[in-house]
Parts: C-alpha cells; structure tokens; sequence
C-alpha cells in the first residue's frame, strides 16, 4: 500500500534538539517498567528511569530504544541509563529491556512517564459552566472553556482552555479536550478520548432535499455523534451528527487530523484513519480498517474488517473482510500496482501495434503477389 | 457519477437511538402540515403531530416516512401517527400524507418543528459587543463570542458561544452562526445563513509575488466575502476573502465540510460543493453546480450552470454547462468510465499483442518457406 | 503543471466592488514609492499616493497597476493618479511606475501602504495571561485571547481575539496571529510569521504502536513545532509537533488553508505549499519547492529543492532536485501529460487489435488454402 506513514520510527530514532523535550514527573525503576511492559531485563533492575528519549538526544536516567542494528554506531554517544532492544540486540553491554516489538515497547513504557498538557486543578474562574453540569473527580475546565447545561464530564477529565462544550454532552473518565476542540450539543464520549484541538464533533450532517427549481430544502439533523473509549480525534477533523440517531466512533479507533466524517458514518474498533481522508454518510466501516492518506469513500457503503485502502483511493463499492485495494476507482491492490505499470506502457504498446500493422501489410502484400 | 452521497435516504429510514431525538416544541395539526407542504391528506386532519421522526423510531404523536415500498416491513410496529408516503403507497391504511417527493416533503415539514439548539435570549455578559455594533429584534449573543466595532447584526440572528463576528461586519437575518465559527472583518451576510463550527469565512487569499531569489512577497487582500441569503457553510470550511473586490457565495449554496474557497471565487446561486472540495483562485461556478467530495479545480476557470464533477476529479479547463466530468484530469463523465474500464483492460490488450507478434512471426516464416 | 493557480493576477485587474477597499492611512509621493520598489518614474514624483486598488476600481489620490496591454482599454475610465506598468507599457500619457515585474511591484508597494486589521494597542481586559508571561514593545493582545505561563511574544506581535498561545511558546516580533488560531505549548515561532484563523500549530503526531490484538497504543509526542521568519500558515491547516525533537517550517515558506503538515516534516525555504495539500511524517522538503493543491506525500522522503508537483498528484518516493511530477503514483510531469494523452487512446488501440486480429486471421486461412 502507498500508505501515507503513520508510525514514524525513523524520525523517533534521528531527533536532536534535546532541550525540547518535556521534563519527566517521576522516577521508576527498569525493573518495575520491564514488569509493566513485559520486558526481559538485562542489567541492574533497580536503576532509576526518569524518561524517555531518542538515541540521539537521552540524558542520564532516561531510557532510550533500538529497534534494529542500523543505528546501533549512536549507541556508542548515548548517555541514556538504559535502552529498549529487540531480541537481537540482547548482547550489547547495557542495561537492556529486551522485548519482541520495541516500538510497542516504547509506546507502553512512555505511558509510564508522560503527563499531559499542565492544567490547573479545578475550574478556571473564566469558564462559563451551564446549569447543572456535573463534573467528576479531577476534572480540570481551563479559562475562557465552556460547558453546557445538563453535560456530564467525568473523573479526571481535562477540558483546555477555549474548547467549548455544549449541552447535555456526556464525557467519561480521563479524557482530553485540547484547546479550542468543540464537541456540540448531546454528543456521547467514552473514556480516555483526546480530542484535538480544532476538532468539530457533532455539527450537522449534509442533508437536502431538492425542490422541482433546484433549490435545496435543509433535513433537519437530529441524532448525535458517539464516541467509544480510547479514540483519539486528530487537530480540525470534523464528525457530523447523525440525521437521527448516532455517528459511531467505535472503541479504540484513530483518527489523524482534517478528516471528514459525515452523518451516520460508523467507524468500527480499532480502526486507523490517517489524514484528510473523507467517509461520506452511513457507510459502515468494520474492525481494524486502514485508510491511508487522501482516502475518499462513498455514501452507504459496507467496509469489511480489516480492510486497507491505498493513499488517494476513491471507493465507489462495498469491500469484503480483508481486501486490500487502491486507485480511483479503487480496484484490488495488485491489479491496481499492475495497471499502474501497464499504464506507463500504453506508449510501447501502441508502438507494437503500430509495427504489428506494418508487418501485416507486408504480410497483406507478399500473399496477394503470389 | 461516483459522487459521494450528500443526502442518505436510507439512514434516515434505519436508525435505532430514539433517546437521541431532540424534543419537539410544538404541536399542529396534521392538517395544517398538509397545508403547508402541499400534501393530500388521509384520516384524520385534526391529528395532533409534535415532531418527525424515522420509522423504527417514532413515538405516538410523531409523524414518520416511507419513500417507498422497502422498509414498508417496519410500519407494523410504528407507532407514529401518521406517515408521509409517495402517491404509489397511498393504500396504506393509517393517517397519510401523500406527496410526490417524500424527502422534499419531510425537509418542509421538519421546517415546522425544529428549533436551533437552545440559546437564552440577550446578549451574554461574558460576551465582548465592540463600538458601535448594532443588534436586531431577538438577536441572541452566547458565552464568550465576540462582536467587533460597527457590526451590525440582523433580527434573529444567533451567534453562538465562542463565535468571532469582527469589525465592520453586516448580518441579513434569522442566521445560525455556531460556535467557534469565525467572520473576519468587513464581510457581508444574507438572511438565514449557517455557518457550522470552526468554519472561517474572510481569511486572507494565498497571493504572492516572487522576486528574482524567488522569495514571496505578499499581496495584500483588500476585499471581502459576501455570502448571500439561504446559504449553508460546514464545519471548518475556509473561504478567503477577496484580493479586491469579493469572494461570492450566491443564494441557496450548501457548501460541506473541510472545504476550500479561495480569494475571488464566486460560487453560483443552488451549487453544492461537497466535503473536502478545493476551488482554486478566481474560479466561477454557475448555477446548480454539483462538485462531488475532494473535487479539485484549477483557478480562472468557467464552470457552467448544472455541471455536475464526480468524486476527486481535478480540473484544469472550463467546463460548458450541463456537462458531466470525471477523473483527473477531468473528461467527459461517460468517456472516463469507458476509460476505467479500458484501464483494467490493458493487460489483456498486452497478452493480445504479445499473442498477435507470434502469430505474425509464425505467418512470416510461412512465408518464407514457400 | 496543472497547479492550482496561487497569484490570481486576472482577479486583481477585473474587480468591481470599490466600496469594500479599506481605507489607506498615509500618504506618501510617488517618487518615494519608486525610490521603495525601485520603479522608474514618469510624471510627477510629487503626486501624493494613499492607497492600491485595481484598474477599474482606484480612486484620485490612488496608485494602480497593468501587467499588460489586454486591460489597457480599462485605463481610459481609470481614476487613479498613478499606473505601475511594464517597460513595454511605458509610453502611456499618465503618471507611471515603471518596472520589469508589474505584480512584484504591486507587492512591494502595497507593503507601504497596507495596515493589517485593526487592534487596540496593550492587552484587552477579557484576555488570560499566564504567569511569567513577557511581552515586547506595542505587543497587543485582543480580546479573550489566552497566553500560557512562560511565553515570550515579541516587539509589535499581534494576538487578536481569541487566538490561542499555550505555555512556553516564544514568538519573535511583527507576528500576526489571528483571531481562533491556536498555537500549542512549546512552539517558537520566528519574526513576521502570519497564522491565519483555526490554524492548529502544535496539535499531536499521529503515531501509534500496535499490539497483537491489532489494537493502537499513542507513542507521546514530545517535540516541538518550529516556525522561522516570515512564514505563512493558511486558516484551519494542521502543523503537528515532532515525536521527538522538531517539526519544521523554514523561513519565507507560504502555506495555504487546509494543509496538513505531520509530525517531523521538514517544509524548506521559501516554499510553497497550496491549499488541501498533505505531507506525511518526516518528509523532508527542500528549498522552493511547490506542491500544488490537495498534493499528498508519503512519510520518510526527501524530496529535492525546486521540485515542483502537480496538483492532486500522490507522491511514494523521494524526487530529485529540479524536477517537476505528476500523477498517482507521481511520474515525470511530461511522461504523465504523454500518459494522460494515450489514456484516452487506449479505445482506439483496442480496436486496432481486434482488426488486426481479424487481419490474421484472414491471412492464416489464406496460408491454409495454398
């Protein structure tokens, strides 16, 4: 697939402005992280792990990661008190976290150490808080954020200063909504969902009816958007709210920035969708689907589990579970790498014909004189 | 044409969240609704309606829809009281109204009951009403918007929380601007125009000159965006203002999602520019235009009256009025599924060629043995 | 290239709607213009100019321009008190600015004159400064608009209303951040950098570790984004920060509306990014380069200083410097122009075949008979 890329190991590795990373809050020991993560320790088990950095840019007490030998020459500059290695690298002489997927590795350990965005406890004494909003334990509202009448936001919660909350919204637990993030009236969001800042959930859905002039009627857009837990919506996406009952963001699915999701659209579990990609109105995604960057999707469409579509496709068609597929339209990925080759020989063929008929003329030519 | 679905019939027909449905206001009669959108009725006209509904969702009191014999199944266990049917279900036995156009009826009737989402009357205090501004009769001002010097804002109008109107900005009346949309200085809106979350409307158009180190200096954007009346803007939709004169949104437009205009675009009286579309500087649309999602068109281009692009098509040349066009760069909507499907066609072609150099040389040494 | 037209130069001679030009607020002599823009000058160098405005458009008192001869008839009606005209335009009975480039003379001129929107100087009451904030000379901060604790603006840096700065960033002076951008915690931002509306400067990469059960894991992202001089940043694009270390846009680049630039990406000098257009992570983009619109590029590339790419082109793998491509997959632009041409031939090459076929054929059964 010509997936747009959106694990970026190279880039984790290569970084180099050290003083931009963010201070760590706390100390664990590598003994205490390699339980967590599921790591074979090598090494002292008690050393105190602070962060987490690249190869190229740890301080003493943080720990770094390796996720093959081509890098390994950084090793020998690096000054991190312990490092992440594949099953491979287990000889190098340090204190090792040896594990089968170093990036999982990495992502479950960073868990460990990030905190997010700083935000005051409490409520900001500029946030406008509706009538009978409930707000759980922790939950932070930062200045100038609103909420609505009658949400609900749930323990640990963070609203950034400037997102704005509407009425009768649900949030549940350890959620984060990023400065400037707008989650509209009635919307249902689930545990542990970031919302980016800029994202739109719950405007409405593009629905008209056309008169006998050509003029278009507005049908009106009842329903909500639901979002499952650990999702996480990109910078300036936008979800419409269904026409009546719900858009679905199902658990666990990812969303990057400036993607379209129109009304009754159900994102299924665990599903990726990398930027700018459009899914027009009630098509259905299944489990585990990759949509690659620029992707465009038709309306009322079934897409199987597991699918993944090619950067830029345009998917006039349902796919079945498992397809991979590409091109405008989308075709299956194979037969669209093939057509793309034969495309760039349109112009040898039409070479060979163009011989071919010669030949044949002579051909043509050599019988008649007989 | 693959264009991506904007109106979904079929969602409306099958959702399944009734606790998601907005409480009507208001009560009237089924007579006076058949009134009002010029349907025939059947039963009883002094029916008392307090809301629409979709057919698996309806409660008593509400009216419903079918479009057609499909989903007719589900009318047993409806419990709506009455059903807007096309002229060919008008057997049916319940309260009806009969129309021609089902979805156009239901988009007329809904009119009658939907209330935009709640706004107290007044302007909020938290809000920032700069010099000058002058409000209408019932104008409404959420939480923390902003109105800037010499506004004038029309009868009705909503801005809602958060929402930025800059200076020097006119408003018609009875416009929806939700929150976090943005109406940058100077600029002119019509009556009943919606501007959904996040859509910023006068940003400055992308123009520059380069000097001979091929540095951009740029030119400043003097003019405005003018939005006529019955216009709809989606979430996070941007349209620039003009470098002088306007960029021009004609009345009845709908324009979705993530959508781009730039400076000195008109766009024509009833076109639909689906999500994620892009029109490039100084281009004309006619009127009733239909741009499919992620279309993309160069700049300075004619698109006549009733031209209608399919999905992700790019086009580089005007185009007369009345066409159809796919594909990128766009053709002749027919040629371009002819060629699609000649596109999946080139291997065989290939082997056939292969297969006819063969036969030739085989001919060819016929020949020669003779 | 079938780019995307980004200097409307047509758009700046034929506008018409003189009232929305804004006002000037100097005036100053022609012969200092010319000095300015290194013009040659005819006519009266006295002749005190206040404003820019289009052929068809200016006022008494105003400086217009030609950029040849097709919109010379337009000059007789004209009231402007001076022409910028090319030297081959020079003979014209008025007062002119004679230059080798009309629209970079336009620029620089207009750079004299235009006064960007309106801000009350100091720091409106309504907004949210953080603690440790500093601020330069004339730094003005609108309404509502919030800064985080430890950020540094600069000299005569504008934050208008409802802008977001969060904790820790630095901007340098003459910035121009308007109303609803938001620029994230960390990021630093260079000096006369423009951030139009909902642009999301800093919002997370997109990067995830999967697990076994294919379910997503968030790898923090913990750089920064940084901004040099005199960039632009077009309203509602997406600059994510780095994983580690930085995202980069390098000084002079202009980016329309509706990028998306990810995590890691480097954008050169001076290069030019039309709107829609998305580049995947750690992509690293030379110097001049241009994307045309809703271009999108795969993660881990480089591609070269003036390299050019036509619109809605999808870019796999990494393009030498100087080069211009086209196409999904992206191909040499003339290759892709003589492709494009063969692709709407493949039908007649199909019919070729079959008739040479049925050639064969004929010729074999006469082999046959002898």
């Amino acid at each position: 697939l010509t997936a747009y890329c959106f694990l970026h190991f190279e880039s984790l590795v290569k970084s180099s402005m050290s003083e931009t990373t963010k201070p760590s809050l706390r100390s664990i020991t590598l003994g205490e992280i390699a339980d967590k993560i599921g790591a074979t320790i090598k090494g002292d088990s008690k050393t105190p792990i602070s962060g987490i950095s690249s190869i190229d840019d740890a301080s003493p007490g943080q720990l770094t990661f390796l996720t093959g030998a081509r890098h390994l020459p950084l090793l020998d500059q690096c000054k991190a008190s312990a490092v992440i290695v594949p099953r491979e690298l287990q000889e190098i002489d340090r204190n090792l976290l040896i594990v089968d997927q170093p990036y999982l590795a990495l992502a479950l350990a960073a868990q460990l150490f990030i905190e997010p965005p700083s935000l005051a406890p409490g409520i900001h004494p500029s946030a406008i808080i509706g009538e009978g909003v409930q707000t759980g334990a922790d939950t932070r509202v930062g200045a100038l954020a609103q909420i609505g009448s009658g949400s609900k936001i749930g323990d640990a919660t963070r609203i950034y200063g400037g997102a704005y909350i509407g009425s009768n919204v649900t949030t549940g637990a350890g959620c984060l909504i990023y400065p400037g993030a707008t989650i509209l009236d009635g919307c249902v969001i689930g545990d542990r969902v970031i919302v980016q800042s800029g994202a739109i959930i719950g405007g409405d859905g593009f629905g008209y009816a056309q008169d006998q002039q050509g003029r278009h009627f507005k049908i009106p857009q009842m329903g909500i958007v639901q979002i499952d837990d650990d999702v996480e919506i990109g910078a300036n996406t936008t979800i419409d709210r269904a026409t009546f009952g719900r858009t679905w963001i199902q658990k666990g699915a990812k969303i990057d920035n400036l993607v379209m999701i129109a009304h009754n659209v159900v994102v299924g579990e665990h599903s990726i969708l990398v930027a700018q990609v459009g899914v027009s109105g009630s098509t259905r995604l299944g489990k585990h689907v990759l949509l690659a960057g620029q992707v465009g999707i038709a309306g009322h469409l079934e897409i199987g589990d597991r699918v993944r579509i090619g950067a830029k496709s345009g998917v006039g068609h349902s796919v079945k579970a498992g397809e991979d597929i590409s091109g405008i339209p989308a075709i299956p990925h194979r037969e669209w790498l093939r057509t793309v080759g034969n495309l760039r020989r349109i112009s040898n063929i039409r070479d060979e014909v163009r011989q071919l008929k010669q030949k044949i003329q002579m051909l043509e030519e050599a019988l008649q004189k007989e």
